[in-house]
């Protein structure tokens, strides 16, 4: 083991292999950074990933969707294997300093050393959220961790990105989560893989189990139906029993080859979100620095050149893209 | 005028500025088949632009977005301002055909000539909704509409691009957007300038009132305070307080010279925003398009290659971009 400051390539690389925790949480600080050393580090890790089955947890903020894997993980560290958490979500109490409830159930997990919790930012991290959480994804999968559970606060569309690195989504909601059900019903938030309907002693729980499942049936067409459980993540209450459901969706994944199709899917799909993600940085950047392309803006701004040829004229000058690569037929 | 399949550039531009219906409908239509004639007439018109207001209404699936902007129409008209709106809300009763209140409303309006009704597919659009909806709202502002309503629906930050476009920022809940209001105290979602909590006749109203300014009362750095006015959209209850709210955000704007502070942030953000739909168009296409570049995501797939390592290797070949580009200091 390296002291603080003295990690090598080489020793960082060792020692995520060998799950070393102050390795982890160094690899993790320069996926935070954008340090080139990560970039390396995944790069060598890469070929032995694969192994860590991702559980994607996903809601709207409040809905205590870091209370719930703290409470997931107690009950599976019981059972045996090792995890990882990497929370996104600027709202996550695993990221902020928890309510007392959350508090003491984290603490418990912070000593385990089967288990490895990590909250991250990456504000102005080049390849944004979808690169940041693949990378950490890759270094605790290379850890040896046996499950990683990703946390990111979702709406709408905009975790998607996130949630694309996790092969069993779990959707968490709670009594007043009316916005999310119409999203749902609207078909603009995708359906998860399971549902955990949190805070179940509140009265408005069943009314709300209600209509979740009424939007899930009228789809009739998925082989899979996503399982809805109702819980209490502070008291523990049916945790195993959501446990079983994330288990039993795993196992059709597996049974039916759908696992080794979606992890296809999954990581073309970041590749193109990092990508993107990485052009759009570069496009910002760019303009900032050139002052000819700033002078393009100032034209817009003065109504003296329209909004898309100034776009035509960054594309080609940023990105040597020129027309027939634009929004005409080749 | 001309007729159907007769348009030319020159005949639309005169039309649009016209204020001809036709026109503006086969211009729109343009603007949604990502047709190059689009981007002419767009270019044509824009030193004339500037003129519209733009409203952004925006706000989860199911509050009554639609029914609220009817209402204000009906209001507004009355008043002498002649209006557009587009709708870019897959969940819109403005793009999918109206419950019977929203119907009734809506059809006042098809009928009145000074009033134009559109909603927007955006599929496949190489710039995304960003600029279509930008396109549009450019339309219809050379066409002379006072007023401009933009739709989307909205749960979290997913709808920035689109509400870019506006002067004004309404969002609409109503009783049991618990989820939008957590979003909002979580600092995920942006503080409208104004809020409409729609279905004010609900049991809960009261109480999402008291919510909504809870939230809002931790910020006391604003110098505008967020107006919040119940609404009952299909009674067009509290609709002319909801006008009126909406003209002193206005007047708060353009009293302190904010708008043209806010329109130039506004127009670079849409430069930036389509720039950056395109690169990731472009990018899918020139994957789609490229056996070698399909090949990468192949290695990736078995592990033989890492996904960084295929996203710089993909950006250096699409978009030219190399080593001193991406994640290394300069």
């Amino acid at each position: 083991m390296a002291g603080r400051g003295q990690w090598t390539r080489e020793s960082l690389v060792d020692g995520v292999r060998s799950g070393d925790r102050r390795a982890l949480a160094r690899a993790i600080t320069l996926v935070e950074n954008a340090d080139p050393l990560a970039y390396e580090l995944v790069r060598d890790l890469y070929p032995t990933t694969g192994q860590a089955y991702a559980i994607g947890v996903t809601g709207p903020p409040g809905v205590g969707k870091s209370s719930l894997i703290a409470a997931l993980l107690a009950h599976v560290r019981a059972l045996g294997p090792t995890a990882g958490v990497i929370s996104i979500d600027p709202s996550s109490p695993f990221s902020q300093g928890a309510l007392l409830g959350d508090r003491i159930r984290l603490a418990d997990h912070f000593l385990d050393p089967g288990v490895f919790i990590r909250s991250m930012g990456t504000r102005g991290h080049l390849g944004g959220l979808a690169e940041a959480a693949l990378q950490a994804l890759l270094l605790l999968d290379a850890a040896g961790k046996d499950l990683v559970f990703v946390e990111t606060v979702g709406t709408g569309q905009s975790e998607v990105e996130v949630v694309g690195v996790a092969d069993t989504v779990l959707l968490v909601l709670m009594p007043g989560s009316g916005d999310s059900i119409q999203a749902l019903k609207a078909g603009i938030m995708e359906i998860p893989d399971v549902i955990a309907i949190n805070k179940m002693d509140h009265p408005a729980a069943k009314t709300m189990l209600n209509e979740v499942r009424q939007v899930l049936g009228l789809d009739h067409d998925r082989v899979w139906k996503p399982p809805i459980v109702l819980t209490e993540s502070v008291r523990g209450e049916n945790i195993p029993e959501l446990w079983e459901k994330l288990v039993q969706h795993r196992a059709h994944l597996e049974r039916d080859g759908l696992l080794e199709e979606r992890r296809r899917r999954h990581l073309a799909g970041e590749v193109f979100a990092v990508a993107s993600s990485r052009a759009k940085q570069h496009l910002e950047r760019a303009v900032h620095d050139d002052p000819e392309l700033r002078r393009l803006l100032d034209a817009v701004q003065r109504r003296e050149l329209d909004p898309l040829t100034a776009v035509k004229e960054i594309m080609e000058k940023v990105f040597k893209v020129g027309e027939g690569d634009g929004s005409r037929p080749h």
